[in-house]
């Protein structure tokens, strides 16, 4: 909820006031060749309109009327691990907040301490993505825009977030798992070929890969600065009327 | 994040022409007598002024200057099962909605669902607080005014929560488990006393009465209508200025 102070009503008045005198007093000159009726009319105006303006302002302030939300929405990152989600994601929030929106960012990674129980089993990552949904809903729903970043390869629950989401943009990391596993610096590739890790997406089970992404990113293909602006051209267009 | 749609500004310049005009017009016959000049050079002003003011709103759109957010804050209700604490947040909560501020209600039995593995026990009672409170400040961190009700019997994590939030508002049911048996209609005391409950608040756990919060309701003294105005008045005051 925005508000607006009386300091920036002043602030209008004043500039308001210097255009709009000027104005008065050379229509007045033009009319009656007179200067100096031209500059007395255009000093009383001054006070006393300066006054009217600030009450005018204080009066619109309580109008609604015209006010409008700029529309919320969910960005959902969705990849194979390493597809580069995280840092991409980071950029895109950088830049709606550079914007001045209101921006939310969740990482998989910073929200599962929340929930020190839960696993990586399938049944475990949807319920853990589903929760994940119900907070970026909620989120969304209170005017904030949300960016998030979740491995989330079971189309399952990508589905439960696209239908608790009001504006949803899911966008697709598309790469494969080679070049993941190449730019994977953590080596938890190598931890899920070696057994260490359990229900690796891309390794020991699927992912399964979007249907209907409203944003393909070729990860392979493209460089981080044009995947984010391939983002936030959509995003504008599509939300920001910019 | 507000924005002011074009048609606002159309308004706006009408409305102030309007007035402006007038006085505009009322100088001039008063400096010169003259009412058919007063009329032209007032008619001629409507004109050119409305377009200028119309281009000085669309330029003040631009200069966040003077912008002010209202601040968030977390109401934390807190009291023994059966205290009266949803019915009363129910009542706050929707005070701030009629007041058109972003607000958010949180219940413990609406907040339970995400989390179906959460028993009672006072350690997983801790955890379910716990998050409920990092939900509060997620939400309060980006603008919104979160109302929760929780029984949150345990002063550690009332105490984490707290912490978390920017500006908290603890307000603690203050009344007696007598009371309380005597309004329960679910029959959950008699539940307790029977012991298919275990870790029931001031039956078989002891309820943390809060050392210092913000506000206390004096529950078998006043009525909703009382305590839902003490609450309002303490946040008006606080927060909105008014």
């Amino acid at each position: 909820m925005q508000y607006e102070t009386k300091k920036r009503s002043i602030l209008k008045a004043i500039s308001w006031r210097t255009w709009a005198t000027m104005t008065t007093a050379a229509l007045v000159f033009i009319f009656t060749g007179q200067f100096a009726l031209a500059v007395t009319i255009g000093l009383l105006e001054v006070f006393a309109k300066m006054a009217l303006y600030f009450f005018h302002e204080r009066l619109w302030q309580r109008i609604s009327y015209g006010k409008k939300e700029i529309p919320a929405f969910v960005v959902w990152f969705t990849g194979l691990p390493a597809s580069g989600k995280k840092e991409l994601a980071n950029r895109v929030h950088q830049q709606l907040k550079d914007d001045k929106l209101k921006v939310e960012r969740l990482d998989s990674l910073d929200v599962r301490p929340l929930f020190p129980e839960t696993g990586f089993s399938p049944e475990e990552v949807n319920r853990h993505v589903k929760r994940a949904g119900h907070l970026c809903a909620m989120l969304e729903k209170n005017g904030v825009i949300v960016v998030a970043s979740f491995v989330s390869p079971y189309a399952k629950s990508r589905y439960f977030v696209r239908g608790v989401a009001n504006n949803f943009v899911e966008i697709y990391m598309k790469t494969t798992v080679d070049a993941c596993e190449k730019r994977d610096e953590k080596g938890h590739y190598a931890k899920a070929h070696s057994g260490e890790y359990q229900n690796f997406p891309g390794v020991d089970v699927a992912y399964d890969v979007p249907e209907n992404p409203e944003i393909i990113i070729a990860v392979d293909d493209i460089s981080t600065d044009e995947a984010v602006n391939q983002i936030v051209v959509y995003l504008r267009k599509r939300f920001l009327n910019n």
